[in-house]
């Protein structure tokens, strides 16, 4: 070890998840929109005025603040905007866990949490989930720096009722409650509509599913103005312009398109749908999921073993080696041609 | 104050600067590149497939490290990307200043280093700049947690001699010194070409200035390959997916376009010396700059004063409210017709 090193600050890196690109295959592996984004982007995209790159961005990204705003019947001063839902999120951990207690979180989540807290050096206590991975309200009710989960929750898919949520943030008024939304719009409750009610409450949702937009990294939070203010006020000491100018102009234009977006995510419902069917009565099990996932696991065959024969036919699903959820595939919803594929596949592999 | 406003990050907010959009101005104030990026990023951006922007980008970034390494001589892993110099910045900060001892920094220079390090709950020393606002290499000389400094410093242009610099480095074997070199295609000596003889060396670029896209956020790093997989590592822990497939692609076509980069920025040198030879004409002062900007005083007449005037005009330029540098502007160079527009105004206000 050299003697700079010892100053150096040391995470467990993180791994992102595999990002195959094979000729031929099916991508069902990172829950990204099988359709692509609105018209509207690719037009935008056309008459973008490459010229206008050399400067600055609004870095108040007031368009698409304002386009959200609109969107979902808030204030502009109520949206905030980041580099994906992970820059959100991330920034909300750094702004709001900031009290040196422990900040609690569901045992099975989504795989960033508890990065962001050992990165941050922010305690946290996981609470376990029950036997049938849901969470349990009356965990969320101790001593806490915060707390967070997703809804519905990530890789489970099982949304929560808004009740329950609402418990879980009437119980916490003393920190601030995160509600991560990424995967809402597939058939949850969201809970923007407490945002009036609960000043301690941040929402968190994500062009990246049901808005087909991965590939260009816009989250956004929603809550209470002073609450969006503090996470500006961090934000602009960390980086001021983080939207770069192309996606302040697609991103708006994907919010715009509000009938495109009801007709996309209604048709990755209705093939959930027949995939869980489908699913069924080849004997695999899961929870009724309201993402765009299924999260299933199979009375007869190994999770791993299903995976491995999966990928050999260049069908990418995501396999996670943890505790209570070894035995379990998780399989983003795509095209119905990509499921009837897949389920085709399965039958095929269940039969033998 | 609300209960939960206690376990808040508060930070003194930093207050991004004037981005005005008026009609017929004269925009000096943030020194943006006069002149549209490179031909090939206007026909990447027409020719960019807005269906694939539903999918994930690359989270290495293999494309744009790729072709910056072969710009550099450099090996991909030696180079990391991210969301503009102050991203890049940033992660570096996080990752590389995390002893508990102070940082040193010039008092003069890059407005954003004491915000990160407030931000970050750093502690840091100011090493004042001597009486020609050059950087004094014996004060860092001492005990520190780390060393960053612009070349050229900014807002002042000066460049210091690459010996200078080798020197601090020298000094500073046991903690990482970041030369931050967002204007060194302008004039000054680049500090790459020591990398490979100190491993605790890490030399950070933009896209923003010489490569005249500032819009599209893109910065980068250079140093030996355990520098850059400690920076990675925090990255992939903060946001895997920093980069967006539009700065993706785009970056890589700027980097590839050499002799449009050289000829812009020679021309930008060129306007520079003009302007410097026509403000000397005029009663100002101002150090030998070495970055696509002059930072200039007047004998006579006051800077708040000429910022005012020009604004008047809708010629903006950036004055900066501190102790020391309250007399000064900092004028951006643009085309040879902005820059004789500059100098008509001035001329006609100083022969008043």
């Amino acid at each position: 070890m050299k003697a700079w090193e010892k100053n150096v600050r040391t995470v467990v890196p993180y791994v992102p998840g595999e990002q195959p690109n094979q000729p031929g295959m099916i991508k069902l592996n990172t829950n990204e929109n099988p359709y692509p984004p609105a018209p509207g982007v690719a037009s935008a995209l056309r008459e973008m005025d490459a010229e206008a790159l050399r400067l600055y961005p609004d870095p108040a990204a007031s368009d698409l603040t304002g386009a959200l705003a609109e969107r979902y019947g808030l204030e502009e001063d109520q949206v905030f905007v980041g580099v994906g839902s992970d820059d959100v999120l991330a920034m909300a951990f750094m702004t709001f866990f900031h009290s040196g207690r422990p900040i609690l979180f569901p045992d099975i989540t989504y795989s960033f949490y508890d990065v962001w807290a050992d990165l941050l050096r922010i305690p946290y206590e996981c609470q376990p989930l029950d036997e049938n991975f849901n969470i349990v309200k009356e965990n969320y009710k101790k001593y806490n720096g915060g707390v967070i989960f997703p809804n519905p929750n990530a890789p489970t898919g099982i949304a929560q009722d808004l009740t329950d949520i609402e418990y879980i943030i009437q119980q916490n008024q003393d920190v601030v409650v995160i509600v991560d939304e990424a995967y809402i719009d597939f058939g949850g409750e969201s809970a923007v509509s407490l945002i009036d009610k609960y000043d301690n409450l941040l929402v968190v949702q994500t062009f990246s599913k049901s808005r087909s937009m991965a590939g260009m990294r816009i989250g956004f939070a929603m809550g209470n103005k002073s609450l969006i203010k503090y996470l500006n006020d961090v934000k602009y000491s960390f980086n001021s312009y983080t939207m770069d100018r192309t996606a302040l102009v697609l991103g708006v234009e994907a919010v715009k398109d509000e009938a495109y977006f009801q007709e996309t995510t209604e048709k990755i419902i209705q093939t959930r749908e027949w995939t869980k069917r489908e699913l069924k009565k080849l004997g695999f099990h899961f929870a009724d999921s309201c993402a765009n996932f299924l999260f299933v696991t199979h009375e007869k065959y190994l999770a791993r073993d299903l995976f491995e024969a999966l990928k050999q036919k260049r069908i990418y699903v995501r396999y996670f080696n943890k505790p209570r959820i070894d035995n379990f595939l998780r399989i983003t919803i795509g095209t119905g041609q990509e499921m009837q594929a897949l389920v085709d596949f399965l039958k095929a592999y269940t039969a033998q």
